[in-house]
């Protein structure tokens, strides 16, 4: 059956997340609802992987198979006209029939977003930090992160899968157009549930020296949620790409939604 | 009397504009407010023009005078403490006494932002064009407005002073980070009401061919407010900028509270 992918958006104040649950507005379920109304048959949609309530997306990746065929700019002018406002799908192509938007995923990139100063424009997309953090401390600490570690000490959920072992590629604050504006970048091949949340908290608390800056270190090697600082807000976080072996939404102005930096991905 | 002037940013969706009205929440009455209860004093303040319903700021200079002195720094943070969230003060500074932050405006920067795709993050800041219009047609037209003329074909108060002679000293759409986001950079000495979202109207049905690409020196010279388009909607646009002879907030980090384009402004 052809399978198709879509490239989305949303805005993760409106939604209990991303996956669905009852009695709750979920992205995965407006899009289900959305595709099934306009495909007049059940669909479902496999994410790349679950958002929590209240964090944002710029390129989230989703998949779904249908049985006919699906004319893709219609379905992408469609969708947007039924959905919430709060989701925007920005691509939909089709993907090989064998494509898995959350197995093949090799890589994901977060970016969490904090301001210094007073903001007002941007107050639903950024944590106010007070006083000033260290962010030189900050990317200090944020270096022990790179490499493969057992990264249960930032995971929050118990039960979930036994292999906690991430490899993190990426971890850096920069500067964020303007003045006292910074955010923070991290690209792992996998993320635990809560990881990038407690991972920020605990590096605001070692920039406000509450924390010795080589704590990151420990904290890792304890394998243990409760040495970790306190999770940042959820509103800061937004996922920002996910890739995949090949590179998809080739054709598609959307495929690369920013540029998220002048500095590579280490590899 | 010492004299101080505030740099502001706000989201315009919350308010019925900056200027005071009976029984509606504007962001004068929310300074004066906050001001007034912070130095046990009636406060006045004065902002450089009134911004409409919906419209946004994130450089919007005011004044006040008070009796007493009053310490800058705990004068910011007492501010932004009791203020609503819509609403952030960026920098406060002491001002020569006769500084006006009305009449010693020389020049006003409003920027009006554009995508011709969906936005979901970005929905509250954009106004959603479609189909793609042609903003090379645009920025042609644009240029029309470039110089001293009689904007009366883009003011919609009737009553409003007679003087419609404003000088407009750059007027250009650039593309603003993200594909198929667009802003509109448009300086001037002075704005008649509503007149940047009628001029960012009639560009749009330009650049959408609904009107020749000469049609703004035609509108110009009619100065009559029929010939010109539709106003487009309030949430695309931000008061950006304000300038004054001497520079002011020199010594705060906020001064500057963006780089909006590698283009310098006219002189």
């Amino acid at each position: 059956m052809p399978r198709f992918r879509l490239l989305i958006e949303y805005d993760g104040s409106s939604f209990h997340g991303w996956q669905i649950q009852p009695n709750q507005p979920t992205v995965q379920e407006a899009l289900e609802s959305a595709l099934s109304t306009i495909l007049r048959t059940d669909i479902s949609v496999v994410g790349s992987g679950r958002t929590d309530t209240g964090v944002h997306a710029r390129g989230q990746i989703a998949h779904f198979t249908t049985e006919g065929d699906a004319d893709e700019p219609k379905l992408l002018r469609s969708l947007n006209g039924i959905l919430p406002d709060a989701i925007a799908v920005l691509a939909v192509e089709q993907a090989p029939e064998d494509f898995h938007a959350r197995y093949d995923a090799r890589r994901r990139l977060y970016l969490y977003f904090v301001s210094s100063a007073p903001r007002a424009l941007d107050r639903h997309r950024r944590w106010k930090l007070w006083p000033t953090p260290d962010f030189n401390c900050m990317n200090q600490a944020a270096n022990e992160l790179l490499g493969t570690h057992d990264f249960d000490s930032f995971c929050i959920t118990q039960s979930e899968t036994k292999n906690r072992v991430c490899t993190v590629e990426r971890a850096i604050w920069l500067e964020d157009g303007r003045r006292n504006d910074w955010r923070f970048e991290i690209a792992a091949d996998r993320f635990l549930h809560g990881m990038v949340r407690a991972i920020v908290g605990t590096l605001v608390e070692i920039g406000h020296g509450k924390r010795p800056v080589d704590d990151m270190t420990r904290i890792i090697a304890a394998q243990d949620r409760r040495c970790a600082g306190q999770a940042a807000p959820s509103h800061g976080l937004a996922l920002e790409r996910v890739e995949y072996p090949e590179p998809i939404f080739f054709q598609s102005k959307e495929a690369e939604p920013m540029m998220v930096s002048t500095q590579p991905i280490k590899n």
